[in-house]
């Protein structure tokens, strides 16, 4: 046989799945896009077509539903755990899964002022307005002895409105840019992080405190880092989780930069005092790298960020 | 000529313009996707290729970014209205022009302890994170003489996760669905509403205030209806912004029912009590009406809403 | 009653109907979105909530389905019409149904040499690729006594890389384009086009080849113009249309000008010949209009190609 | 400090660039997407914000650009290569580049009988039509001594109408699939095949006849295989190429499965005699692997085709 297979990896990707949890009248919601990838020995169903060893992927999908209501779902990274454990300790020809968690972020709805005297809530107990800022995002890799836990986030987009600058750069005979002393900084931030969580030995870390707090960190880094560089913010949005956050070994960012360019209005005889500025699409710089904690070893894949 | 013109307009569209306004070190934004629109004696530049009563879109870009500094953004209408008079009151041939806004809405970013305790401010003064929810969405029509402003949004997603039912309907022999007694309600709003100022004469509306209001009314009607169909909750939300803001004279919705199936987990011996629910993509109910106050006549196209 | 209704429709949007017919071996493939919607007699449900006469979305997904079977896909036009005729004829509370089709175009994968020689044939009997060019689209409306078929397309991209000018258009203090004597011209045409069918009396025309025939002259007619305005070039697209197909009266296009810029290489000593462009995204002219058989009347939506 | 930096990068992404090359009144079109992405001497803009050793990406655009002057653009691959080179050795800190590139392929518009007869042309000379099936990608990494190219594709969908299978399979608690003996396949394929062209002393492959017979064998071996499993199906995908092709050793896939279910339509009483199927959007099976020729090393990421 002249071709072999390599890494491989199967199961049901994106089961969209909402739990209710009602507390009395006062009810909650998660709502998760679930991902299950897993692996093992599983050479026949590519050579020869055998199923043997294959779960199907219409049974994992079952399995997400079947667990939100034997489990529940106390967080993505709680419950992606579970599953992960269920495949590889279940089924002997699985000895790995990886569990992808979207989640999507809901608040409640204020009361009207009738409603408010009446019932006495300043909310809705059971109507929902979806937040949409960012994604929240988490990986689960079980390998049947440890465990990895990357979580993060996606599409949160936030801007300085200043104290950024761009000088001091290389210039070879393709360069035309003018040095910038006070621009727009914006970014679509892409972030992960591990935790150094491994073992079922250890304490697991309270992963929605750890949510909060990461991207509060993130978000208060990027806004006081008086900039000379993305890459400059990106390290300091990075270290500034790893300083305050003890469960986060490292951190990987995409940082796609959006360009706001000032616009020239001086053809219309008026001065533009960093007032106006054109919001780019593409071409945009993309800025990404790794932040480690010291003597740690880096293991976020180069490419997850960009997922 | 066996062929002959009809209905043409022109313009440059997405513009995307983002305006900072400082207030000592206190920055303000506005974020807007604008597109301009234009008709008027416009048969030679189809017909012959003349372009000798055109202006060009990229003029009308230029004139989008030239306005946001001369007059601001003190509101997507009010910046709407600038632009479409200009239009139509400096060029003869242009007749009619129409102004599409997408908003964007930025909050600040919450300052650290250490920043807030040295500055005494909660919130970061110039540096904002997209809140990410609805997109805000006006279009102002003018034609020289009378105006036609109509907002809206798109992308607002609510959920009722009980209060909800749907029976007594007409069964034919394609029918199959089973009567709902408690069901989740989830809807991706786009609404779209036309205020009746339209003359120069009348006092114009608080653009901003009547947004927030609008937006509010119609989550807590959606949030307060006990629903038996999605068109009673459509027409509630409808008619309660008649009834609370009398600016308005006319509402249209197109709600997508975001269909939340309850899972089947009975093949693994246990019981669904309203808990578990996929949330399915396609095909969805599409539900779409215009509610007008009584006297009024409609003018809200049937197809805005889903644009 | 402070509020009125106005126009509303509801149904299901979206569903997604792959039919195989089976000539013996060799395999056919209709791949549809179908979205129905209907209107009548509908107060109640907005009202009160009575679903008295609403026939529900899940059966009229169902009723797809069936007639997938029972009628076969001969065309999507043939098909919405027996929907729409289906919807009005046998539920009295409904009085106008508005069948919505999006159909993705697919073609035989090539056989082997090794294959096509023990086969006799070229191409996979069944075994298909999706072409993936346009989307072609078709609208189906009916009343109960006369029929309107708009049919179109939308995402064809279309590229003349010289034979385009622009130039002798007004200049006011906020323009500052330079004018053009040779510059691309690309456009991701939207388009749709209005059949003289509205009555079974009449001879139904041959969907499938009015549809070949009309994407085949528009896209000659946008290759062979010399043109002075994308404006020109719109124009003649829909006159060739009415001057060569007789079953269609009306024509609408949406015509973004899918800028391409040429690169300004002077700053690195490099002259560009009209060689390298940078394809913009936005902002984007956007030219639209309708084209009619003189003496008819417009009757296509100004938004409708904007869907 | 406690916090180091790991693996980072930095570049322009999605330069858009177009290149129309004249052979008399003949053009020809490359259209690009290209993305660069630099590593190398780069702590100190992390750490400090110090740019010294920063080529700005706005050079790297420009790079794009000028290249596409100076050295045209025979194939993506060979763009580039020209690309990686020149950023490596003109630029002592950076060790390391990647250049990532989309392609979309153009046809020719056919021309109408009269410009034909005319020209003798039977396709226009300078119209074109995009073709819009699948984006070509390839991705270049030099790091100043040895080569990877890792081209591939994305956005082609096929299917199989029969001649596929699901049986077999391990059955647990959560189980409920029935075996299928008569399905259809599709898929969209996201596929990467790396070349063993690594050195400059090696003879360079033909990069664009090698893709063309990539594509080839991949859709014929879909075409062509008796599939039991998507995974068998994957495997015959990637085992054809590496057989036919000595210039590649090694092929990833990710192969969502776009699952067409068979409609029931017994309720109406009808029979589906695999007829009508409803192709769903989510959840979907994913399978990915890779396959190697025998003896040599995996090195494409496996998050690669998922990008």
């Amino acid at each position: 046989m002249p071709t072999i297979l390599g890494q491989n990896q199967y199961g049901k990707a994106e089961n969209r799945v909402v739990k209710i949890t009602r507390d009395g009248a006062t009810h909650h919601i998660k709502d998760l896009n679930v991902s299950v990838s897993l692996s093992g020995d599983m050479d026949e169903v590519h050579y020869s077509g055998s199923n043997a060893n294959v779960l199907p992927t219409d049974t994992t999908k079952n399995t997400v539903y079947a667990f939100a209501k034997e489990h529940g779902i106390e967080s993505a990274e709680q419950f992606g755990i579970h599953l992960a454990r269920h495949f590889v300790t279940s089924q002997e020809p699985i000895h790995r899964a990886r569990i992808r968690i979207e989640e999507y972020a809901w608040e409640r709805i204020e009361a009207s002022d009738a409603t408010s005297q009446s019932s006495g809530a300043d909310e809705a107990k059971h109507s929902f307005v979806r937040k949409g800022q960012e994604t929240r995002l988490t990986q689960i890799t079980y390998d049947g002895s440890s465990w990895e836990v990357v979580s993060g986030l996606k599409d949160l987009v936030v801007m300085n409105s200043t104290n950024s600058e761009f000088w001091g750069y290389v210039k070879d005979k393709y360069t035309t840019l003018k040095e910038a002393y006070d621009r727009i900084l914006a970014t679509e931030v892409s972030g992960r992080w591990r935790f150094n969580w491994t073992d079922d030995e250890q304490r697991m870390p309270d992963w929605e405190k750890s949510y909060e707090q990461v991207k509060k960190h993130m978000l208060q880094a990027f806004a006081e880092t008086y900039s000379l560089s993305l890459q400059q913010t990106l390290y300091q949005m990075g270290s500034r989780i790893i300083d305050n956050r003890s469960e986060i070994d490292e951190v990987r960012f995409s940082l796609p930069n959006k360009h706001h360019f000032l616009v020239d209005l001086e053809p219309f005889g008026l001065k533009n005092d960093n007032e106006v500025y054109y919001a780019a699409d593409r071409p945009y710089g993309l800025i990404e790298a790794t932040i480690l904690r010291d003597g740690c070893e880096a293991r976020i894949p180069v490419d997850l960020t960009g997922l």
